[in-house]
């Protein structure tokens, strides 16, 4: 079959909108039509070539929901009519790590996947002879695709496509960091570094897992009405402070009896190695963690003193939120449709596919929090 | 009254054994006769002028056992007789940190302990006018030291003081790393970097919690037999192995159906930061935890990719074995005393006070696990 994508010819070009040949699914694959994706900041650093591991012509996009229009052979766990979410992170329940109970990160078609390719080691999307890679086992920005039935989380029918396709990656990431990976409790301090779109869910996580002080950092004073929106209860502007913002913060969260102060939960969403470990060192001596979400540029390192660990830190990462898609993307569909969680406000602009590229100059300017293409 | 002790009386310089003089208890504060003390890599560490918080002249050792012969005011949890393991981290069971359940890193007299002094700001120890510091609140190379009652754990009295005094460090360390700070479980794989005085004791806190497959990694051949006494399986010596050690560990950590490999849980015990990176990057993808528990030299730092972390590894540390000296020390001791623990074969040799030097030198040919002086 023929559909429509944003194609992303080459690192730094703008996507080009194209008709590409789709073939349909093959044994263990679903074909869905994508009815939306937001535009993450991982699509961008791809594009950009700043990714090591990004490869060319691919369909971008990874955060999208849509309807399965066809099933392959053997495929039982979802139909024809269901709406499903695309998961860049599967869950096979079959691979010793999605055993483990230990983890999200299913093992089972990682290699391909990495590859740009479906579990068979083929493409589906071609323009004539010439292939075209897939992209984190989505490539949402193709209004059909072909996914293998692991990868889709089957939800609610009646939720809006255009508000729970960020569940696909940014919703997900942000609140699963703090329930999933560092499982706050009732009363925590916590410190979020960078209120773009994961910041945010941060801190609706953060609000949700009962944090009583939830403090934002951001360069832009823009974030402090966002940041508020969702329960933040603090902003600090790095720029606008004396000294350095490590030691302003643990004196921020000295509390009561404990005078020595530190985060009991710090999270980086900026992708910057820096504020990483700023971030360690603002959390809390003896028992502070602190996680780190955003994604770094290729080759960058993080550093600290041993002795920050010694003193119990703990420095820890997420991908999509420790989330098991397939179990846990439904239950947070439904978290949104009974008003447990706000999706709405963040969705600041909607696109048609032929503007997309205007979605990435907003998130480039700092003027959108999510921007979502509907099809 | 007088004391005899080894002081060190500047750094780099051996230990001189003198007669000293020794203020008795003031309020809530004990005096102990030391019956004996182990000789730690972190007394060495200060000796040498390595620690940028060392003070001089002052009276080190922190790994003793002894007898209260005195008490203070106001003291009601140990008296005259009472067998004691002196703390160098207290537990007061009032201040944030130890009401926090989160940690062992009591706070009530951190600020006077690493200034060299008791809680009141004064010193005990003296030369005629010449003050003599405190080290790490016991200074147990004292045949008498006076404690804060917070910092003495007693003990069952039948416990020969030559074995226990090196729970007062060594065993609890390596121990409580793995149990109370990694909490391994049944079957766990793991791997210990330095198989000295702590990394043995951590592979003997790995067999006790049940662990399958315990690598140690030694640049000493020697150290397979001793290895191998606590319940090691396998041994490395990064010297006779063929490129990097991790790729080596990730490949003789896979099993069965996992062929990714990496460690449950990797624990360096050596102090150095290169090593502290390859033991957090040959942990396992997904859930793999890292455990520093060598002091590194001033100044220096670890680093790695932060995809390490994102990609599921948490990267932590230990003081104590996060161990609470009052509450989890006596446990230990009637584990020993229960043969659950082993603690004579890690210990070498037995010295004099005035041999206290041949001590230090047993360690830095490697010739000793543990040194303990017997007063």
């Amino acid at each position: 079959m023929k559909t429509r994508a944003a194609v992303a010819v080459a690192a730094g070009k703008p996507l080009e909108i194209m008709e590409v040949d789709l073939d349909g699914p093959r044994e263990g694959e679903v074909l869905v039509e994508i009815k939306a994706t937001g535009i993450c900041h991982t699509d961008e650093f791809t594009l950009s070539g700043a990714d090591p591991e990004g490869l060319f012509p691919a369909i971008l996009g990874h955060e999208g929901a849509g309807v399965v229009v066809d099933v392959g052979k053997g495929v039982t766990s979802v139909k024809k009519g269901d709406h499903v979410i695309p998961l860049y992170t599967p869950e096979c329940r079959q691979c010793p790590s999605c055993l483990s109970r230990k983890t999200n990160l299913c093992t089972a078609i990682r290699a391909t996947q990495g590859q740009g390719l479906m579990p068979d080691g083929s493409s589906r999307f071609s323009i004539g002879k010439d292939k075209i890679f897939h992209y984190m086992g989505c490539s949402t920005f193709s209004n059909f695709t072909v996914l293998p039935e692991i990868a889709v989380a089957k939800v609610n029918p009646d939720a809006p496509f255009d508000k729970i396709c960020y569940i696909g990656c940014g919703v997900t990431t942000g609140i699963g960091a703090v329930i999933n990976t560092a499982k706050v409790e009732q009363g925590a301090t916590a410190v979020v570094f960078g209120l773009g779109g994961i910041g945010l869910n941060v801190i609706q996580g953060l609000k949700l897992a009962g944090a009583d002080m939830i403090i934002g950092v951001d360069l832009n004073n823009d974030r402090r009405a966002w940041g508020e929106r969702f329960g933040m209860t603090h902003f600090v502007n790095p720029k606008e402070i004396d000294g350095d913002i490590v030691p302003h913060l643990v004196n921020m969260t000295k509390r009561g009896a404990d005078q020595i102060g530190g985060a009991d939960y710090t999270f980086d969403c900026t992708g910057n190695t820096k504020v990483m470990r700023q971030a360690l060192e603002a959390s809390h001596r003896g028992w502070g963690k602190s996680v780190v979400i955003g994604v770094a540029g290729a080759g960058q390192e993080i550093s600290t003193r041993p002795f920050q660990l010694v003193t119990g830190r703990s420095w820890m990462g997420t991908a999509f939120g420790g989330a098991r898609g397939r179990t846990d993307v439904p239950k947070i569909v439904d978290w949104y449709m009974d008003g447990k969680i706000q999706i709405d406000p963040m969705i600041t602009h909607l696109l048609k596919l032929e503007d997309i590229n205007k979605g990435f100059d907003l998130m480039h300017e700092g003027k959108s929090i999510r921007s979502v293409v509907v099809y």
